[in-house]
């Protein structure tokens, strides 16, 4: 069960904030070898791979226009309408991060503006395993969609049949995504890095993944290949005071707890009473769950934690610890919102929970977890293009701005660079 | 002198648009025990390593006040205005890119916003040498102010006399940065991500530098440290016609080559008449440059490649190579500007140098380069600031959401997902 911490000193924080820490080191020497060989012998590595590591044995790896067509067919209208419905909210939500930008006059005659432009060419990765992680395509495919990437493939890993979830590739061709492989792992995402013969390079690699996948996309980031964010395990924070509902935030911790046994939770209360409340509700719903063993592991390495000044302490433990996930179940969340500088996504009082985020809310569940919170924001419209600026400078305005130039230039002792404005201000 | 290429086929495009790479493995394994000696001694580490490799003989390396202070009255009155318009421009450009993000009801009762919060503690690094780069200091320190960064420090080698220039410490004290450590190399990288009794441990890491700088910056962005961008050697693309003045060209085309051996410099043109007119521009300007050798070697590495229809092939190649810089010289550079897909900046027409970015104009100087201008942008508002989501839902809207939520849990087989919604549902 969550172990209760009562007041803990700062000192202390630093320990309560820990995550499982892994060994990049150990992983990549696996890894290594399997991004070589797709780089080396692409196509045929992957068929290889697929075999030895997926147990799927075909030479055939490209998902038909068939299979994806078929798809619909094979899942029931409610879903089909909960996934449409959840797309047109993370689409409104995704479409007002559009940005407009006007021209700014800096000095008269010196414009400067910039501009979004899509990244041309991006590759999603959706793990496999039992849960069919349909949508984590929605959250990556919808924002590719709206800003306008010419070129968005899909990798996940068949079952040993060779097929894929239909509502996988249901919430891919709803995304207008259409070039869809049968890869799993540190080969699928070779495969995107690098290209094969059947597989398009892309600049960019978007997805969660086990600890295979995560190593691979920090390795190919050092080949320039550029990635969503640095992965670990998922994580929920709850600030819950005497108002919150026990049962509900024991559904919340739960509802994390359930990803898997490294999993992070972390309660933080005001009040003993509410947090051993808490605790019995969580007792209680934990016996019903499908996933118990998962879950119940999870939370035997997670903490309860008293904080007497939730808005104090509390927000400022919090604002340390970086949570990926953040509910504030109190009656009135919006003071303790105001004061969050670290989180990934927000979740405010009672009648919001982070499942709400993680399926159709309409913000991206694609977050950054381990801390990263501190310097990393979630994936958004702004992950899927470049802002390119650009300047135009009149006559009137290299008259103004060219001696600046020119002074700037002549004391960090480049003469080229002074020289491209007093050859053409002399000209004017 | 530039190599001169006709309309070259695209199959040659990619060794047209190869840089000098480095293997990172090489310097990784000098840079490693300099990270793990700052990481485990801290400030001895420091004081070492100044002594060994910058030759700086001091058991102090914090900038004290009376040095920043008195910066001011060692730099000229014209450099002084000329940093101040600097500022005033970056300032303007930088301010326009505060994000104003409205609400959006994304259901009725779901309503979902984000919130642009400064990232608490970075690091900026400046590197020595004979240039004292003060531009790079606004260029970062700048939008590290707009955001409201609460702690700012700044690294940068002093020379062997303890000495950091007046323009550093001058440009630094105008963005309000206080704290400057007297360190430089893979020794501030590691001072600064990891900490030691002097130089507080920050969130991201800014700023240019040499090999061991940028080794050092891709070490510690594994070990959750943020960093700005991959970093590379300098580059220009210029895109010309026979409306360019062909001494411009050749002053903005040596203005990129003075940077360095490895600066990349790349002329397209669609006449030939004009780039032999630009490169007997080029032999002329080049005979008077202090940086001579310096821009000669960079000059011979270089390429201009001929392209008859700039609109088409031209710009596509311009794509291809994803400059960091691109200049523009028509006499309507419009339609071609509204074709980059892949650049860091754009100069517009005939007026407007690269050197009025890097100083002036109000964009910023740094860039994408080595081709990551596919998927990287430059530095801007946003990278000092996380874009947290927050997202509230009524009993109204949990009544409309509540089910999509529970089909789409229930297909993933969440099981405590879903019962988070239908434990609150139950309650209405």
């Amino acid at each position: 069960m969550l172990k209760i911490y009562d007041n803990p000193n700062k000192m202390e924080w630093s320990n309560l904030s820990k995550r499982p820490t892994k060994s990049l080191a150990e992983i990549e020497t696996k890894v290594k070898p399997i991004l070589l060989d797709v780089k080396t012998n692409g196509d045929k590595a992957i068929i290889a791979l697929n075999k030895e590591l997926d147990h799927f044995h075909s030479n055939d790896f490209i998902v038909s226009k068939a299979e994806i067509e078929s798809a619909q067919s094979k899942i029931s209208d409610s879903l089909q309408n909960a996934i449409l419905q959840a797309k047109t909210n993370i689409e409104k939500f995704h479409i007002a991060q559009k940005e407009k930008f006007v021209p700014i006059e800096t000095m008269e005659g010196v414009s400067c503006w910039r501009k979004s432009v899509a990244i041309e060419k991006v590759g999603l990765y959706i793990p496999g395993g039992t849960a069919p992680l349909f949508s984590t395509v929605l959250m990556l495919g919808i924002p590719a969609q709206i800003a306008g990437c010419k070129e968005i493939i899909l990798c996940t890993p068949p079952n040993s049949n060779g097929d894929i979830h239909p509502a996988i590739l249901f919430a891919a061709k709803i995304c207008g995504i259409n070039s869809i492989f049968k890869i799993g792992g540190a080969q699928a995402i070779a495969a995107m890095a690098y290209g094969t013969e059947s597989v398009p390079k892309v600049f960019k690699i978007f997805g969660p993944g086990n600890q295979y996948v995560t190593a691979a996309k920090q390795l190919v980031l050092n080949d320039g290949i550029s990635i969503d964010m640095p992965a670990g395990p998922s994580e929920l924070l709850i600030i819950a005071n005497e108002t919150a509902n026990a049962a509900f935030v024991a559904s919340d911790l739960l509802s994390q707890a359930e990803h898997g046994e490294d999993s992070q939770v972390v309660l933080l209360c005001n009040s003993e009473m509410k947090t051993n409340e808490i605790i019995e509700a969580l007792k209680g719903q934990l016996n019903d769950l499908p996933r118990k063993a998962v879950a119940e592991k999870a939370i035997s390495n997670s903490k309860a934690i008293i904080f007497n000044d939730l808005a104090n302490e509390g927000i400022k433990f919090s604002n340390f610890y970086a949570p990926e996930h953040l509910i504030i179940a109190l009656d009135n969340p919006e003071q303790i919102a105001d004061l969050v500088i670290n989180a990934g996504s927000v979740f405010m009082g009672h009648l919001t929970p982070e499942s709400a985020g993680d399926y159709a809310s309409g913000t991206n569940h694609t977050l950054p977890t381990n801390g990263n919170a501190t310097a990393f924001s979630g994936v958004s419209l702004d992950s899927f293009v470049k802002k390119i600026t650009f300047q135009q400078i009149s006559k009137i305005g290299l008259q103004a701005i060219g001696p600046i130039i020119e002074e700037m230039a002549d004391a960090e002792m480049l003469s080229a660079h002074k020289n491209a404005v007093s050859i053409r201000l002399k000209t004017l």
